[in-house]
């Protein structure tokens, strides 16, 4: 599979290339081509010392988008709605993944502040073409043990959306990240309750000193 | 402590009373007294015969929570406006924990459908006098596991509030359900983000077949 990470040159975005990029062909996405194909030159050197021979590309992203089968929203919140709507032509058929948290820091505690759609994620659905397979996942990892290869990932990653073929697709790109458990937390109209488990799990992280707090479901 | 579990003759209320009845005062609350004691006399018993010696009474709610140093609201969330509103008289300083979860059914999955205020939780707060404590919290414990006292119930109870010596008092009452672990997740503001747990568990629950699912807050 093709994977465009959008905002690949962030601390996240490299993240998922790093996680992905051996079984997956990556093309990193950036504003300008120049520095995506910098960020793909030196995540490959990276993985080859580590003896993974991976495929990254760098473009900018609107080419990084119409490259890929799969795209990644690795973007703050802030861009996401002039990057959608700007990058719109790009999109094609593709399956997208809404990462995005829409939160502010209100004195010491985050808060969950979505727009009038209800979530980033339908935000994102309003702007992208219906024929885009949208869903929304990976809110609560920690970028930090995203990058750490030598670290395996406790916990959950509950994915919403629409196409249950998409969801499945996500799903795999889930399992790839050891020891993370997929689970579908239903339509996309719910997405809301997963973006806000991000400022629920910062609060209680700094709270009850909890360190790159992820969630899990347990049976009780 | 004297706790009033308003709604004490539930399936709900009647977890909280077992839990907690070994270490603390129980005046059970209902609409009609009688429903109450009667409740009151089989908890009773139903102790008594697990070789636990408790003080459990019942009377209506307003006399419960008159009586108490701490009231439960283990009454669903449509019930809510009216019966704070009516009981307010009742309460002068007592810590109120509510654990109410505004959602609806919709179609297969549930939705959080929080009222004007933002939460359950900041409604009662308009509702109440000034003068109590308001915290949030159990919204994600299974009823079945709370009343069935030889299980041990895993995961994690977020509380949320803005008056510390409060939070302390809640965690304690969480700390006696082995194995439940408290957790502070911030303040009465944030409180959305704790209810919307519920229907997210829910729709997980359904969908990846996990039984009674609570959640937990692991490091990553």
């Amino acid at each position: 599979m093709k994977i465009a990470v959008v905002g690949g040159t962030g601390d996240c975005g490299q993240g998922f290339v790093k996680r992905w990029a051996k079984e997956h062909e990556i093309i990193i996405g950036s504003r300008k081509a120049d520095r995506a194909e910098e960020t793909a030159k030196e995540l490959t050197s990276f993985l080859k010392e580590r003896g993974v021979d991976a495929r990254i590309k760098g473009m900018d992203n609107g080419g990084a988008i119409e490259a890929s089968d799969l795209v990644v929203l690795s973007i703050p919140y802030d861009f996401v709605e002039s990057m959608t709507s700007d990058l719109k032509e790009s999109y094609t058929d593709q399956i997208v993944i809404s990462p995005v948290v829409p939160m502010a820091r209100v004195e010491k505690h985050f808060e969950y502040t979505p727009p009038a759609q209800g979530s980033a994620a339908l935000l994102v659905k309003d702007l992208l073409p219906s024929s885009v397979n949208l869903v929304a996942a990976f809110h609560t990892i920690s970028y930090a043990a995203l990058q750490d290869l030598d670290r395996t990932i406790g916990g959950d990653v509950v994915i919403v959306g629409d196409d249950p073929e998409a969801k499945e697709v996500a799903a795999n790109l889930v399992r790839i990240i050891k020891d993370l458990r997929p689970l579908d937390g239903g339509p996309l109209k719910v997405a809301a309750q997963v973006e806000g488990l991000t400022p629920l799990l910062l609060n209680i992280s700094r709270l009850n000193k909890v360190k790159n707090a992820g969630i899990s479901v347990v049976k009780s």
